[in-house]
């Protein structure tokens, strides 16, 4: 399993992924899933991938090599003139990578599959978000909906949909996710430390920030605790029922 | 889907459900998932159940029929001489309903199957808590693991762990779980209001509060605007990460 969320602000995106990937649990690994390609100053395009992780890899690996090896450099994120465009290029490689993979051996409609969060901006246009299926199709968040989790969603998305604000700053963002995250590590076990954060801020054109937080990050620690506190005083705060 | 808790506390037991069920989202219904059966005192023991409505309506039925029928009274949940060998006749009674709907015609390993919590006392011993799976055997709530949730579990899991203490008093439990519902109404649709809630305190062998709460209930209306408020107030009171 997987959890990744991409937040839309009206300061920009927000994007954290957890690392863990497992094949049962007797069998764990770390793996980095969240990618960020960018050209200074004209566009930063982030990718955060749940699902197979050979797809996913694979995915990666074909849409970086595009944006390096001149004769393959068509279509290529970073030549892609819309994010939209961007979307396209994305979800038309993931379909054919699980094609690649359905159509030698082993079959299974789902076994192969991944999801995506995409989200960057292009200059002169504003930042997108968007989720792209594994049949290659996309959906974009908009106001009535802006953020998109993919992986273990369930455990994390009470306090995403009560503590999200679009107004809300970088630093307010990432306790969010953080709080997020941490719900989701408490529940399941194959979703994991470290976690990786990627803060962009519109019209910048490069990452804002990027951090690994570990499972010794002081942050953390402090914050899973303070949270477990501070919850059960809202809870006591509340007037019990009368029966 | 479903939602159903069963809370062991030092004073008792406390169960809740939903009451929703749906064959696709076109076609909900209302039906009631918690049933009880008590001998003043001398005994009382509740179910709760979520999965194939056909199987967990027959269930009950053969259960309910067999306190009442003095011809089929063996073995029934009335005269099963612990909470132990009661989980163990409902386990039994559940295996074979849904045997019985795979043998004749359609066949599905998992379309027929339901899973339950069992809880109850029996005069001279302690209250005891089970949750039994489709196929029979079950698991006991215990210091380590005090509460079992089925059906659409995630959503309301992080308030239950952090917020449950074993010594809360009633009002408290009831409150917790009706916030975990709440957080579990608001992102799945297939888990519906109105919710039965059942309160039973040791050595009294009769339900101390049985309550449907409706969907405007004065009560529950508050906690849902008042919690959403206190996990912001919460969540701001958390001193923001610095980068």
């Amino acid at each position: 399993m997987t959890y990744c969320v991409g937040l839309r602000l009206n300061k920009g995106l927000v994007f954290m992924s957890d690392t863990r990937t497992n094949a049962g649990v007797d069998n764990i690994s770390t793996f980095r899933k969240m990618v960020s390609w960018h050209r200074p100053g004209e566009r930063l395009i982030t990718l955060m991938t749940a699902g197979n992780l050979a797809t996913t890899q694979a995915l990666v690996s074909t849409l970086d090599e595009r944006t390096k090896v001149p004769a393959e450099r068509n279509p290529s994120l970073l030549e892609a003139p819309t994010m939209f465009q961007a979307a396209q290029i994305v979800g038309e490689t993931l379909r054919e990578t699980i094609q690649q993979n359905r159509g030698s051996g082993q079959n299974a409609d789902t076994q192969f599959g991944a999801t995506l969060i995409l989200g960057g901006q292009i200059k002169g246009m504003p930042p997108r978000l968007f989720m792209i299926y594994p049949e290659g199709n996309f959906v974009e968040a908009s106001e009535d909906t802006p953020f998109f989790q993919i992986g273990e969603a369930k455990y994390g998305r009470p306090i995403l949909v009560r503590a999200y604000d679009p107004d809300m700053d970088f630093e307010k963002a990432a306790k969010l996710l953080m709080l997020s995250f941490d719900s989701t590590l408490k529940a399941n076990l194959s979703v994991g430390l470290p976690l990786d954060l990627q803060i962009y801020e519109t019209d910048e054109f490069a990452p804002k920030l990027e951090r690994r937080i570990e499972a010794d990050d002081p942050y953390f620690q402090t914050m899973t605790v303070d949270w477990a506190d501070a919850l059960r005083g809202a809870f006591n705060s509340l007037p019990d029922p009368v029966f």
